[in-house]
């Protein structure tokens, strides 16, 4: 089974280091074929830079899909709390997953309430907004902010894991808490640490959304085609590429 | 005052119709300055055509911001039910105001509870996520969809109407509606032939945008920046422009 | 356009600072027509006193529809979070706004979140009730006390000032509200210096509620009259008036 | 025990009527006195309306608690989604019950969901409302309406169990209640009726409320006076009367 | 009138306490029968104990009822935060009482919004679900654990009413809660010590189930047969008993 | 990997069956052990059978753990709608998974909103509840009913297809659900009929459970122990048995 890893920014190291973090979970037969939008912000930290991320990585989903050889099954959007996922679901046959849902549906299984703990304060609220959208909200305790931004989280890991298990026992102890997701696709490699400090359960995303993309594939199940996410209807389209 | 007011399809014709409807109502001191994006789709109908109306309305108005010999005062966004007022908070001072929210918000002061009589049933779950989004859906009643894509609107007026007026009315006896928005932004021609034949108030979003934009300006307020719609941080940004 | 301006108690001089606040912001084509109550308290702070004044301006307002020369374009209710608006919507043919809610509707156009700062404690819970009404408390971060009465506030303005600035800053802080309304008719003219001292958007209702009440009169738009806001049927109704 | 069972309405029949039916249920020792208030409307039926009942009964009830020889152990309002609740808990120390409250608690402990049934199209919002702020809406399956006025119910007793059995139907069969209210105060005669006809159980709000009412003497409880409901705080305040 | 209560552990001393606790509010007509379960945990701190209380006791009330020479007239399960009140409705055609519910709903009544203060942390999950199964979670203000076990709670009466003084003060004060509930069926006792040290209602669930028990009988009221709660559908059960 | 996938009722040719429709999913690696309960009901339908099922499959599964001579990495309850999953996850290390949650979670990554097609009219409520507690009940667009018992499901294959396409399609077409979950655990034969007939995604839930079971396994997840689901605490426990 092949599954494209769309990164939501244009920095092609993470991109790299996600599509690691899902090949180390990926089954033996799972081919991981990453994807790097064409436009966009270095990193996605706010709405305007979340709307270019949407678009660009539809964009560059549309062109894999229309010049690859070979076909995908399935694709997972690697934003955290960004934009998007429902317009990729219109334009593929093949199931979509965002790692934001992945972690926080994966995270519903393993305790009474989960928190994200993300990285600047002012993405805070794109998580919840995703979150109530999706409609898993209801059993979210919080939503924290580390106070790092995505380009800071890999300058110095133990600040970074300092950080997050600080809000992760904020989480635990103040909002009750009883897993944590990290919400931030460049948080992979840093679950076991926070697990070990904490004591609870930390999901990742982009691990998360590699089994569930497996699992939709294997039970034969994509998008419903039968109203929101129905193909775009034929219209004249003037499409958007990088500036040069 | 100065107000932009962004169509979210690349159809001149139908900026031109919004604009009309907006200066129909706007003060006599207000000059209304439209704007048509430069890609995206002819009309809007669904995500992936929506968060390229976002995208695309951002980039129109981040130029116009940069090149206007004069300074505007506030922006609305004329497209019902779609994605992208968010990422227009973070790029300007002025207000932003977004054609669903300021009808909701004015069908309000008017009824008990209100009902969105709109395009095509696949654009019902759009609007749905926006009020839910906006905080506005706990006095919605229902959107109804008419059956009618956004250019079918302007083929046949009678049939138009029809079409309106019929799902009007069953929002109203059936959903307990009290008043109606009318969901899109090619329908403000048409909200006198409504309520003339459903008895009830018929908010059109353009004009009840423009009002509240100038209100916003005459009351001296703009979008808080303290967190959710700060300016986007420097970074390195591969901007999206229209293919040729 | 004329415009009514009901206080909600008895006392004359703040009947009149309400007044003057609304002239600040209506239209130069606005006329605005300050009624005050014919019984009731000299300052609303509480369910039963609020009850009082709701009555005491319906009758009011009839009377004074009743009597004048000169037809009226709407009311606004100028009590926060104070029963009553629903009556005086049935009562009329004109838009009636409740500057809680206009106060309210506003702030949702500036910030993803908005909190109240009120008077005393006791008041919370009804601006709390008023808010869940109207459909207006989801995106409601909190409603804070101030600790200061309806007739404090006036009699140190540094002291009032510093006590809202000290509630409005936890609202942003703790409760993570990006805007800050103002909970009573008497605090119009305080906006500034919190927002000076906050940085982030005050909404005064009195003032939203005026541009709100021009907006609906420009629009052509009144009180639904299908179900809710019916006129009363015709009945024998003893009333009430002022004791001696 | 003397339980205090206000009438809305200024209908002496009425208050016959209730009192009677609070009769029918109260305990060996409890003496029920009825109370029937100066102004407002013969039947309340809206907004306004019950508006002015929530004062009069306010009236009344001071009235009553100033000259009454003997003191009362607790007040029952007896109207069906009426306003005024709150206003009497802040001027007495004894409990207060609102019929409407008092039946939907009663019915949560005997099925499911609850509907309730009541008089007019246009209360059913009002009764909606008061079932929001009362917390006790999570449950309800719907509010309908007989469509027959207060005073319409006791004209012909026949064409009003048909149809009050007609919309339990609908309410037990299409909105999944498992349990009727019965919703207006002057409907307690024919509880019996509507059950053998619909086979669920059907609660009257006057006898619900009265058991409520002892139950809460007995247990020693009555209104927190910490915040919400405590008394008046000391003020000038002019007093309505019933005009002559 | 004859009630049923049944504990929920299989401690006979607890049962005496809960049943002195009934006979010391119910009505000179009640006999208040004690029921103990032949299976289960000594005291129920958890879900997997809960689950075998809700078993135990829907057999032990079983087993009673098709004994016991006189028939009763209600049910009450005397567990704060158990499952299973469903079973016995089911099982069942007199009512049942579920003292969770019973306390919530009595507390509804006393002030704008209520807190529960328990035992052990881990207990409150429990209660918050079955106050939102119950529909009563609108107006719950929190949960708060005592930190103290349920055999704990007998030990030392000076330091279990410092706790639940504590907690409920932090309730108050903090969580803006106007009315305590004591959620656990052993603290009967301690109402009216903590009532004072924290001058507001304190709502006990035994005590507050019998009243409502009885007021069902008064009202001729018991479980509604139309769906959820009707009896069990005739089959082939393997009954459970307790292991000698 | 090992999993456990236990029945919650006493009929073994349905464990036969789900464990077939188990395997026939599971990875190469992966071995089904089926549970079957020793007490309760030949076939769940009703909150007394499920809380004796719940009981019965933990203490089921406590004695295979005790007794087994290999270790299992997760535990599947294949019941829908029932009560239970909560103890297990206290008495087990490993992931826990009840197939009503599974179904639910996964239908959400297909569509705006899904519906679940169960057996009897009775069970819908029980399903409500579980979906509600889980935080899966806001994009759930209806449970429905198709009037079969278990036991009926599987006497005439054709007529329960038919059954569950007309609730299905009612489903979609009135309740704009575009997802359906199969709401029985027996009714896992049926997915594929059912899609071709409505044309949307079905999911059922024990092939669901398996595939989210493998997924917690695979990325080393269990349930938090924090507080909710941490061990029950020793004490003395009178064990339930089946009778003989």
């Amino acid at each position: 089974m092949r599954i494209l890893v769309a990164n939501v920014n244009t920095t092609g190291s993470m991109t790299d280091a996600i599509a690691a973090a899902a090949r180390a979970v990926a089954g033996p037969d799972t081919e991981i074929v990453p994807i790097t939008p064409a436009f966009g912000a270095e990193s996605v930290e706010g709405n305007h830079e979340s709307y270019l991320a949407a678009v660009a990585v539809q964009e560059a989903v549309r062109s894999y899909a229309a010049t690859a050889e070979e076909p995908f099954d399935a694709v997972i959007q690697a934003g955290y709390g960004e934009h998007g996922r429902e317009g990729l679901q219109e334009l593929l046959d093949v199931p979509v997953v965002d790692i934001t849902e992945a972690a926080a549906s994966t995270a519903q299984y393993l305790g009474h309430r989960y928190s994200v703990v993300t990285t600047l304060d002012r993405t805070v609220p794109l998580i919840e907004d995703r979150l109530l959208l999706a409609g898993l909200s209801a059993r979210c305790a919080s939503v924290r902010a580390s106070g790092l931004s995505v380009l800071e989280l890999e300058q110095d890991r133990d600040r970074t894991v300092a950080a997050l298990v600080r809000e992760s026992t904020l989480a635990v102890e103040h909002d009750r808490a009883e897993v944590i997701c990290l919400g931030c696709g460049g948080m992979a490699g840093l679950a076991e640490a926070v697990r070990e400090a904490t004591g609870v359960p930390v999901v990742d995303g982009v691990t998360a959304a590699v089994t569930v993309a497996e699992s939709l594939v294997r039970l034969g199940l994509s998008t419903s085609k039968i109203r929101t996410y129905a193909p775009p209807r034929p219209k004249r389209i003037v499409r958007p590429v990088a500036e040069r």
